[in-house]
């Protein structure tokens, strides 16, 4: 069972003069950060403001590649795709992020798709192979940020890729081990409280209890949390004293802790 | 003096379903091409197709950074970007096109600003330094491709960066070692023989002769060929049977044979 | 049954310097011409020249209103979209073109979807809808151009909007009074001589033959011409040859020749 | 000496998921609203929304055009657009809202140039007659919002375009009538007192006092005032207060109040 866990949010969401989320306050509760590469939000200059706050706090930086959609913010799938495309699309962004990572003297250590294009990628085999062959071209030591049980496991898998498995702090897993859809009721959960305790016990435990009450082996190695609203950093603040209090180390992921074994008991029967 | 030359060459300028230039043609005739890297030109996928198509053809590949000006094709100023501004929108670009390039198993090897970017940089410190700045801070083994006598080499100079020194084979030359301005008459030729020995010569001697006749020492590392027209094609093609018959080696250039020295005599006067 | 028919065409499909189609072959081919407004392709410039060529040449205009989606040119669907945010898509690009057109001294007389949103509507009530509301809300005297037997016919209808009937001259149509789909073999006719003879009866008969043979009632007020390629702008001029041949009239459709009427017996079945 | 004037607002600067401005607080203030049109800020759904507030509080609106730069905001000036470019872009951007407009049932009743568009019109003969030909070509009954004693007013006159002239309740004005430039110590006024104050002589008085001292006749049809920080709400209250205070008639400006008669002494000197 792990002692120690990562917790990540996505930042950097700004774009030219339009500010977005709580990056200031979410910097000092998170362990690594996602970066939005200029596709769905953020731009060269937010990238680079974002890369060095990072860096100042010793925070980890992963790449967060979007469909190609600034006015929907990657919110909705791009269809039609074929996996160079896709491929292509992912590996622009990791590019950009590293050589302004580079320039700011920091280094990208992790890829995490976002909105649409996880969603996409966690029921398609296609778009998650796809995604996965970009990080494996652009660079192998790259960490895989997967959502346990979807497709992007497999795909990390089949690439080699090491892989940190990430939970939601504020979501309920049904028995299939995968999320609760947001228009199910209960499926977001908003009590602090409740949250914190939650992912203290998924740490301890190695472990998730579905909506059914079945205990579900998972394996987390990141929790995601978010900034968007005044609640969602309250929220996130009690997961990081609730984890601290617990004796529970919270730090960046690391290559050596989150590499795929064979045997990876990760998803659940 | 030179027996060996480059001949480079803008590629990869279309952008979506819209197609430019004559890429398939060029790239028979280059032996270095510079990337739109999808701010003024250019897309992951179309970056991808340039990248394997220069690999299978030998060909170096550089980035081509330009203005966020996709309407404009990049070629209008963007009047008071900061020092660093410029620098991110540089070093952005030079990272997205290395990770399409490395994903393809292909390197980029130099940087070459485009339109509205490298004229302003070429009368602009500031702008000069944030390029040089951008490409010492990504890599910087990467070659800096500048226009004699212009603020780039001394921006190029001050980052301590290799340069390939490039000529222009349709386009005359003042007194002061700079391009005549295509506003005035004569500035620019047609006549594919004359631009072919005038390239030639220029190669041989490691001189230009000015509109005013005065014979001046001119580093050419580098020979930028056009393929816009029908016609831009022809010259270029005439340019490179030229070089080929008055048996001087057309190759990509190399940082060994670029490398500044202290005492360089690349800039007349 | 009909002795006059308009030719319609898509125009002003490039893009800043990136030029599509051919504008020049085809303004002289057909009679009314869909613009695109810089959604999915075109801008204020072009849509300005175009405007201004069809005056001269007395072809009469339509807004050719797409997704917000330059890069894949229109062709991709945006999930996801509501009524409301469809309405305004079609609203502001249809006020763009009216305006773009008074100045220059023409007016917009039709409206006709672009791409991936027609293919969308053609299927989907609420896209459908969605597109005939805004042509309403913005002026209702607009002409809208239906593909037979789809949703747009039904919007138009619901929403009380003359219709101009479009067909295919180079599709085939099944027992369904649908275009068959392109990915089917025989979808798309080849052969100039034989998509020419075919207009010219569907326009006589006011009827289609489908891939089975049933001969189907179909109203025919407009002719979808291409230009995208050399064998295009052939096709299209031998199908206007063909018409003037068979002495029909090829003209622009006007409001009182297209207005639909309670019964209608544009769908066959 | 004017009893009523109107007070203008900005609105409607948010951008797909980006939200800017205070418009809510602003909309209780204003009396005309500039709406910002998609090119620098603003979408379809933005502007469509923004109408409808403007409309349930009986608040007028004005097309608020601006360079196409997105990711500038309009800030930056774009060299090297010719007159014809310029007229396509503020044509496109009135005839997208009016149809917005149209369909929500409000009218667009005036334009006002956006940041650097107005900012090089102010000073550029060629811009601010481009700026007036499109209004004029588009719809002559609009009114143009005009800077006192700029090339903006000499354009709408010689265009016979009605005018609003429009003064700023914030910042100093040197003795040539003209804003005195943000670089200057005391150009920018911050005791919402001293602002409100000094807006309710300008209203009585017709006139301004100088940065020197010097009265100077300026007409005030309308008042820009801001919303973007709290400061500026702060400040835009204080104006209003005054004015009903002072029982000046807050009201938006009306064509035939604002119609330029010949001998308008609205610039002095």
């Amino acid at each position: 069972m792990t002692s120690t866990v990562d917790l990540n949010c996505d930042l950097g969401e700004s774009f030219g003069p339009w500010e977005m989320g709580n990056d200031a306050a979410m910097i000092e509760l998170a362990t690594s950060v996602n970066v939005a590469c200029g596709f769905h939000a953020g731009d060269a200059d937010i990238m680079r403001r974002t890369v060095e706050m990072a860096k100042a706090k010793g925070v980890s930086i992963g790449a967060h590649p979007g469909y190609r959609d600034l006015h929907g913010f990657g919110r909705r799938p791009v269809p039609g795709m074929k996996s160079s495309e896709i491929e292509n699309l992912v590996a622009y962004q990791i590019g950009a992020l590293q050589a302004i990572a580079t320039a700011a003297g920091h280094k990208v250590t992790h890829v995490k798709a976002h909105g649409a294009l996880s969603n996409v990628a966690c029921e398609d085999d296609m778009t998650a192979n796809a995604i996965a062959s970009a990080i494996k071209a652009v660079d192998p030591s790259l960490i895989f940020v997967v959502l346990a049980n979807s497709k992007l496991v497999t795909a990390g898998e089949k690439a080699n890729l090491s892989m940190a498995h990430e939970v939601f702090a504020d979501r309920a897993y049904g028995d299939d081990g995968l999320l609760v859809s947001r228009s199910k009721p209960g499926a977001v959960l908003h009590d602090p409280k409740v949250i914190a305790d939650r992912v203290v016990r998924m740490v301890q435990d190695g472990a998730v209890i579905s909506v059914t009450g079945k205990i579900m082996k998972m394996r987390t190695d990141t929790v995601c949390i978010h900034g968007d609203t005044a609640g969602a950093v309250e929220i996130a603040r009690e997961v990081r004293n609730a984890l601290d209090a617990a004796g529970i180390t919270v730090a960046p992921f690391k290559t050596a802790s989150v590499i795929r074994t064979g045997g990876s008991t990760a998803c659940p029967g």
